[in-house]
């Protein structure tokens, strides 16, 4: 992991049964473990949408080539990596079809014909759908040609309610990250040039890889009214005068499995959070064939069944073998029980996350394990957090940046001009990028970094994934 | 609905806010109160697969056109509906790529790389996608260029497993249409020429729309060791012995909405079953300008909110208005609450089925709404049972069955000799299809319907969707 890490995250997906890869190249097939951490995931969100009011639909797959045009800064940003549909079983379509990369233009086009009075605002959609971008270099849940998120798009008679929805979602993701997810985020707005194209402007997390990588893990878009003009959404408000609604988008992808596996990896593999994990408790056996064993062990598993997410291996792999196995899995909590146990009325728990071990009465397992499980979360982020915090530096001027970067690889805290040529140049000079503008300003100093002129803001930089 | 039945069905999937036409041909938007739906089918599905110890996984939405070709049958069968991308990005590939239109292939080249010994099988894999079919003629949910639904795809070590399987998928699939979308079905087989590309035999189950048409619900297939030959899934069974594995596939798709929207529905809009419903019961208050009426209600709501999925409707549109509005949604319970109502301490129930209306005293509430619910699901499968047993007759001679068709659409039961000759004729002469081959056989006759000679089996035939 230290050595290589590009190399430790390809193996770790793999050998942990995350993914694997798909026949077209950058294509991925998501196998049963890694989908059922996606649930977890997914289904979190999508009840935090339906507490906000959000409401599920599904739009197609395909937008016409016409359709996409509308937009002038969406088509510049996403025509280089569109898939094209040309044919129609053994037609040549008379217009060529993208498979969507995201679907604002869709939405675009549906509020057009479906908002007519401020009666029918705010219209706070959401779908969970796989979208197409052709990427040149591919990795794993990281950058892949095909990958699963939900996408937010919302329509709102008010420029208020617009960024108040912005920051809303914003607030939901931040929440996932770090309640669920167990990993601290860096908030703020992205720079005119890292915004999404279409936005006005865009709000994002940062999170930071045990690589001192940074990694964009949820944007929220204040889409203004461009996509209002461009598709004519307009109406009636209550003075019955015309007007263009205001929208957002924001999105959480697959890409997040990816932060997951590198903020909280080790050698032996992954670290799963408790509050995520499929499996948050494996029951492994010794000496299961020893009479009595086996079935303590099931009646251990039906009686925690009601209290955690519990699995039990029974097969006649070596002990060993397992451990190493549900190491590399990540799962939170494992539970061994043998015929001395039995016979001291107790079981062994070990942690994944340290490799604790301790010696729990049997009377007592009840009330430790969940208390454990929340343990383990809660260490989980602190370790996280403490390495967010060891690794993040400022500088004031660019021999402390590039120090930093290669020193203490991580977020660098470092104030900016506002000018995209400085932002252009620090990524040439060292491939470092600008990742936010934190709503947390602090004055490191008064002149830019790079040019040495007024400052306007603090920015965070980081290489990122 | 009497006089165009195709047009009521348009109507009413727009009117009742299902769905919407998407731009590009034949794709179709799923609107809020639609994929409510299908998120309550789908949860249903999903939680039975996942009791039956099926995995959800995401295979990609690519295929190569050459992986595509490798099982013969199977390439017949689809390649005239496959969507087609020939460029990504700025640049035209050097093979073309298949929008999946199902995803066996993808499957099967998975298993022969994963699947190497007894004790990798069964393999029990299921995944929540959307497919492509380029369909000339289109409708929503009835056929649509795209559409959502679930495959699975599953691996055995002998042909009793995966035989086992194919049964089982078909046994879940009419559990959900009997107890959940109240409604029975035909279970069958598949003759040769309407069974799934590629599979040995194909399950079916098959109900009956209120126009006398049916309507294929979900089909469970035996693919044998086709899949296992063309791509090369062998594993080392217990005795060391090479064998290819045995495998499935099923799989049951937004179409269903269509089924449930057409068996049920009525002149007035949609009737949708309580146990599906999205909403169960919506209040309507009466007069509610009224002091304590406002009140009164939302503390029903409040109050009822744990033992139904209860609504309610306070704007200021006119009470008549939100009748047939959530008459026309199928909302099966009404409750409504005015100054009287609340003077008496009691409310007014009406059911979407019958349009009965019962005054229930407030103390009998709790108890009086479930069971009023229950008694909705179940006369909705009555009414649609009795439709099914009506409309379904026998003929002895295509004089019979042309009288049938014409006087009592629906199922018709016939001798048949087993000859595709006979099924192809009796299309062309009726344009009715085989339905399937039921597992409940009758001797209607001795001979072929069509030719006159030995007869085979019976078949279930009908106009179809």
């Amino acid at each position: 992991m230290e050595d290589d890490f590009a190399q430790w995250y390809t193996d770790v997906v793999k050998q942990a049964e995350l993914v694997d890869y798909g026949t077209v190249r950058g294509t991925m097939i998501i196998k049963p473990y890694g989908f059922a951490i996606w649930e977890n995931i997914r289904d979190e969100l999508d009840r935090q949408f339906k507490e906000t009011g959000h409401s599920n639909v599904y739009f197609p797959l395909f937008i016409p080539e016409s359709m996409l045009q509308k937009e002038k800064d969406h088509i510049e940003g996403f025509a280089p990596e569109v898939a094209w549909v040309t044919h129609g079983g053994e037609e040549e379509l008379s217009e060529p079809i993208c498979v969507r990369p995201t679907s604002e233009v869709l939405f675009g086009d549906y509020y057009a014909k479906n908002v007519h009075s401020y009666r029918d605002l705010p219209k706070l959609y959401n779908q969970w759908s796989n979208v197409v971008r052709w990427e040149k270099t591919t990795r794993p849940f990281l950058r892949s040609l095909e990958f699963l998120w939900q996408e937010g798009h919302t329509a709102h008679a008010t420029r208020e309610d617009a960024e108040a929805e912005t920051s809303q979602m914003l607030d939901i993701y931040t929440e996932l990250c770090e309640n669920y997810l167990a990993f601290p985020v860096v908030r703020g707005k992205k720079t005119e040039s890292e915004k999404f194209a279409g936005a006005n402007y865009t709000l994002t997390i940062e999170s930071l890889m045990h690589d001192g990588k940074a990694l964009q893990s949820g944007t929220s878009h204040y889409l203004g009214t461009g996509f209002a003009e461009a598709f004519d959404i307009r109406f009636l408000d209550e003075n019955s005068e015309e007007q263009p609604v205001h929208q957002t988008s924001w999105g959480m992808s697959t890409r997040i499995m990816g932060a997951l596996i590198m903020v909280h990896g080790d050698n032996r593999g992954l670290k799963i959070p408790p509050r995520i994990a499929p499996t948050q408790v494996m029951i492994v056996p010794a000496a299961q064939h020893k009479p009595g064993v086996l079935d303590k062990a099931y009646d251990l598993r039906d009686q925690l069944q009601q209290l955690v997410r519990v699995d039990i291996d029974s097969s006649d792999k070596q002990p060993g073998w397992k451990f190493n196995e549900y190491e590399m899995q990540g799962i939170p909590v494992r539970l061994e029980i043998g015929p001395k146990d039995i016979e001291k009325e107790q079981v062994v728990l070990v942690r994944r996350d340290t490799g604790d071990k301790e010696f729990v009465p049997l009377a007592e397992l009840e009330s430790r394990l969940p208390a454990l499980l929340e343990d383990v979360q809660q260490n989980l982020y602190d370790q996280a957090l403490n390495h967010l915090q060891e690794t993040t530096t400022t500088a004031v001027n660019m021999d402390e940046f590039k120090q930093a970067l290669e020193t203490s690889p991580g977020f660098i805290k470092a104030m900016w001009c506002g000018d995209e040529a400085c932002e252009d140049k620090i990524k040439d000079d060292t491939s470092a990028t600008s990742r936010c503008i934190p709503f947390e300003q602090e004055a490191i100093s008064d002149t830019c970094i790079c040019c040495g002129r007024e400052a306007k803001e603090m920015v965070y930089w980081a290489k990122a994934y």
